[in-house]
């Protein structure tokens, strides 16, 4: 079952047999979507029976299926996790435009998409998960609640994106937009950062609520605070960059690695030119993609 | 030490120990490049102390180092390699146009670059190695015996290409050109396969004595013949594809699943246009890309 589990008191201690379900509220489509409560899995300590290794700049969870896939028009990664296993998929970030190779790629491997999730509201694509859900019933659209955006599932920090025998963590890591996540595997060694942390960069902040002090925050306490070999897969990479580290990054962002005040000062002073979907993909985007669509 | 290691013969039995150092002829530049001989290594064996698993796509080599590059115009992958205890790298398929790029993450990362290897001569871009040898005193250059090309190290089936603990062994894979390589790991868990095996597809065989039988029997005998699970780094992709396995590509490749004499007539009907840079590419690549550099 791929279901969210919402992080709702977690204490000192790992309670994993402990599932209470909850009536809790979680979307303005399917506001009867029940949702998992597990308690006492604080955020801060390793799942049992996954283990950590630090090779390779690549993935250590036996039985995860990853793939990487790219949409070259807004140099947009979506990520595509499944569980080997139970054949249970989410997609991270999907693009319109590449919904049918993702779902043909599914097919043939036999999986069931279970979750589409954004780690933001994105302004440069319009985002397949409307199309996805049109294809596939069963399928779960999920955002930050931060967003302002309709979705199944509105996350909120410290829930879990779970799928098979494996899960996401919810990390809220404003500054980009108000809504934007970073989603972190359960052993951290993989974290999609959207556009909060890019490689050797990070998300613009001069329009959607973003603020340059908040993305600051946001990565220093919510993402460099990862394990050094922790994997870094960003929502956009502009130079061919596939994948970094935590620890590359703390040492090599060069604006990240600055102190508050001089990443302010970059920040607001970039004088980007304003994307050129923002118009059509924030308005589509808030409804996950089903604009026009 | 990286060096290429000659597969003179193998023999049934593990003798990891045993290197011999020949003075066998192996490049036009470098005539006097010795090259060690590790006898008794037969390529259908697996290496002592390298353990396989099956997991998330990803590459099991413990202590390797891996990163995709990605370079857009002629849509490249570029793939560093490293022993992370070591630090040294190798490059395989290096673009002129990323170079810069691709030395700035290896000077960052503490890597040494011993050796770039083309997959082959390459007709859709400039290779980035005469560039890179310009800049790094100490590096050679690899390709096929069968190119016709300049390079410091002419390769040869079952040559190993070493650096660090870590090797690549060399497979001829002839078809797309007479001088096509596929490089595997030495654990057989990741094949550059570079323009012989695409993500479902494969290169065209229409020039640069193209041949459609020989390069079906080269996939079918040198690259669907690996584990399963073997991941496949292709020189290109198109759409936003990153990796494979042996055994999707076994499954669904819509070209290589045909028969022989099927597969023959879907490539003698591509009609695909001439690549737009092959009258710039071939000749420059034919010495390594230090034509006009």
């Amino acid at each position: 079952m791929c279901s969210v589990i919402n992080m709702a008191k977690p204490v000192q201690a790992l309670a994993f047999t402990l599932c209470i379900r909850s009536a809790t509220r979680s979307s303005s489509h399917a506001a009867a979507h029940s949702r998992l409560i597990r308690t006492g899995v604080p955020s801060s300590l390793q799942p049992l029976n996954v283990s950590r290794r630090t090779y390779c700049s690549r993935a250590p969870l036996e039985g995860l299926f990853f793939r990487q896939l790219f949409e070259s028009v807004s140099s947009t990664y979506t990520y595509l996790l499944a569980d080997r296993g139970t054949k249970e998929a989410i997609l991270i970030d999907p693009v319109l435009e590449t919904v049918d190779r993702d779902l043909k790629l599914m097919d043939e491997l036999g999986l069931t998409l279970k979750m589409a999730v954004n780690t933001h509201c994105h302004a440069d694509h319009i985002t397949g998960t409307g199309l996805l859900k049109q294809r596939l019933i069963v399928l779960k659209s999920a955002i930050s609640k931060h967003c302002g955006a309709i979705a199944d599932v509105l996350l909120s920090d410290g829930d879990q994106i779970t799928f098979g025998n494996y899960y996401l963590t919810v990390r809220e890591t404003p500054g980009h937009t108000d809504g934007c996540v970073t989603l972190v595997t359960g052993d951290q060694s993989m974290a999609f950062t959207g556009d909060a942390l890019l490689i050797r960069g990070c998300g613009r902040t001069d329009f959607q609520q973003g603020c340059p002090k908040r993305l600051y925050q946001s990565v220093h306490q919510k993402i460099f605070t990862l394990p050094a070999h922790c994997l870094i897969y960003p929502a956009h990479d502009y130079k061919g960059q596939t994948v970094s580290t935590v620890g590359e990054e703390r040492k090599f962002n060069p604006r990240l690695t600055k102190s508050l005040q001089e990443f302010v000062e970059i920040m607001n002073n970039l004088n980007l030119p304003k994307p050129a979907k923002i118009d059509i993909a924030v308005p589509a985007n808030l409804v996950c993609g089903l604009h026009e669509v």
